[in-house]
């Protein structure tokens, strides 16, 4: 049997896994990423070559290697463009591991990836046309059509977290204003509940947070929101309502079969979804009397991005 | 030489055009449209025999008819889905078509006939993937990806008009709110103008339209700008900037070779143009360090409509 190997490159970690031809991991390792790219590297082809040994395989027995990193990648050039957290910039990321590896490398973005594992062996397994929106820090996109790979011009389209939902509205790391980023993130999120709790004293979201604004995550809202206070209601249906607008926006451009959910908020199961799918409900996926979008959470979780990186090589 | 015939419906006339493969248009005709499709479909015929006499052919020399029309279309049934302006709903029009002139009949919606005339034939002629946005009564729009027509499922995507602008904002007619479309169309822009006018009474805009507001249309503004009217000049920034924020959009969701502006305000050329290069510019065509998007206005006119309808024949 032939493998593949899946990079996951996080700011945190590297993640790592020997993939088969039913997109399973059989194998995974995992280092601390550096910001000296060079050392990061040198971990890479030491981890990939841990995978071969352990597995009692060699690199021969590999089609290739694929990545999947956050920030700005060209994957006609391999290159990683630039990933701000990280200061890399400008790495022939694919011919250096090539040269170390002799094996095919290839790279793409981190939610594409994440985005084409889904469509492969995940939550959009059975839909041909599927965007996924992953809400963490940022709201990152990574859209399937034809279960291929649309990434835009020089790899840098598919950034649907940040088209606009207020003009002029809040400042957007991008450099423009009021981007759905700004307002559907779990960054978004712990800025909204904290706004609403120092408005509201007497929410039920300060007894979550034992009184500490500080200890406010993701999940505060959506809890309180469950046993039914009122304040947390509010945040949780208000950021519905924004990444609602975002999931009509997308069935307008694309009328997708599905739009699949991932980033931490996913862990919200259906509670978050069905919320998500009666807001679009309500205005008609888009545009009155438009055929319906199938809207669910990602399935494959942190393995998204191994399994996926595994897939470019058919996809790019 | 085999040739195709391409037809444009209008709310007004249906245009009928023989074209050669060049994407010439060799002999044209039209009609009035009736709101009693039946009829409207009784005159296709008449009009296409009438092109086939008057060029001495039969319609064996024909490949196909491809058919462009406005409203919710579903080209792979080739049937109108909703015409509202004409009260056409859920018309077998490509099947009828085909019983009456036994030739292969395919339909799409106007603005992507367009955007697929132009890339083949006119302004993205050099482009790969190009986006069209026609700016009319609305804004329609066109998706060319590797030269190839994307419709989204159902033939149903496609409408970046109706994406959002300002969340919450300005009623539309899809059913959401604050679309593109209700800001960055000659519709909105003729208010938008009419609203600065009442503001300003010494703008030159009324000296323009002769003292009466009636008479504003989408040049009024353009034509005073273009002199320095303050208040003129202030009204073409400003749909500038809205029109401006979807090519934002546009460019960081399919990062284009270029974007096509097409429909009646394509014809201030490049005053508009220019001031939309510039706007995308000032904000990095989306996203800082992103690569630049070109941006063009479109050039076969009321042709592109006929030219696109026949080369759906390859693309559907």
């Amino acid at each position: 049997m032939k493998y593949r190997i899946g990079i996951d490159v996080g700011g945190m970690s590297i993640k790592f896994g020997l993939v088969n031809n039913n997109g399973e991991i059989v194998l995974a390792t995992r280092v601390v990423t550096s910001k000296d790219v060079y050392r990061s590297i040198d971990d890479m082809v030491a981890c990939v070559n841990e995978l071969l040994i352990k597995s009692n395989i060699t690199i021969n027995d590999v089609d290739g290697v694929g990545i999947g990193c956050p920030g700005a990648v060209d994957s006609a050039k391999g290159e990683v463009i630039t990933l701000p957290n990280l200061g890399w910039n400008n790495i022939p990321l694919a011919k250096l591991l090539e040269e170390r590896l002799n094996v095919k490398v290839v790279l793409s973005n981190d939610v594409n990836v994440a985005a084409l594992g889904e469509a492969r062996y995940g939550a959009a397994k059975k839909y041909n046309t599927s965007i996924m929106l992953a809400i963490g820090t940022g709201v990152g996109s990574g859209i399937i059509i034809d279960k291929k790979l649309f990434e835009g011009g020089f790899s840098r389209g598919a950034e649907i977290g940040h088209t606009t939902l207020y003009k002029d509205g809040l400042e957007c790391t991008c450099g423009r204003k009021g981007c759905v980023e700004c307002y559907a993130s779990t960054t978004a999120l712990i800025r909204q509940t904290k706004e609403e709790m120092l408005k509201n004293r007497s929410s039920k979201m300060w007894e979550f947070v034992s009184g500490d604004v500080n200890s406010v995550d993701g999940r505060t809202a959506f809890e309180c929101s469950k046993i039914g206070d009122a304040s947390a209601v509010k945040v949780v249906d208000t950021f519905v309502s924004y990444l609602g607008e975002c999931l009509l926006d997308v069935c307008n451009v694309f009328r997708p079969d599905a739009i699949i959910i991932g980033g931490g908020i996913s862990a919200q199961g259906d509670y978050f979804i069905d919320k998500l799918i009666n807001y679009c409900e309500k205005f008609s996926y888009g545009y009155k009397d438009a055929p319906k979008t199938d809207i669910v959470a990602a399935i494959l979780g942190n393995d998204a991005g191994i399994i996926g990186a595994s897939l470019l090589l058919d996809n790019l």
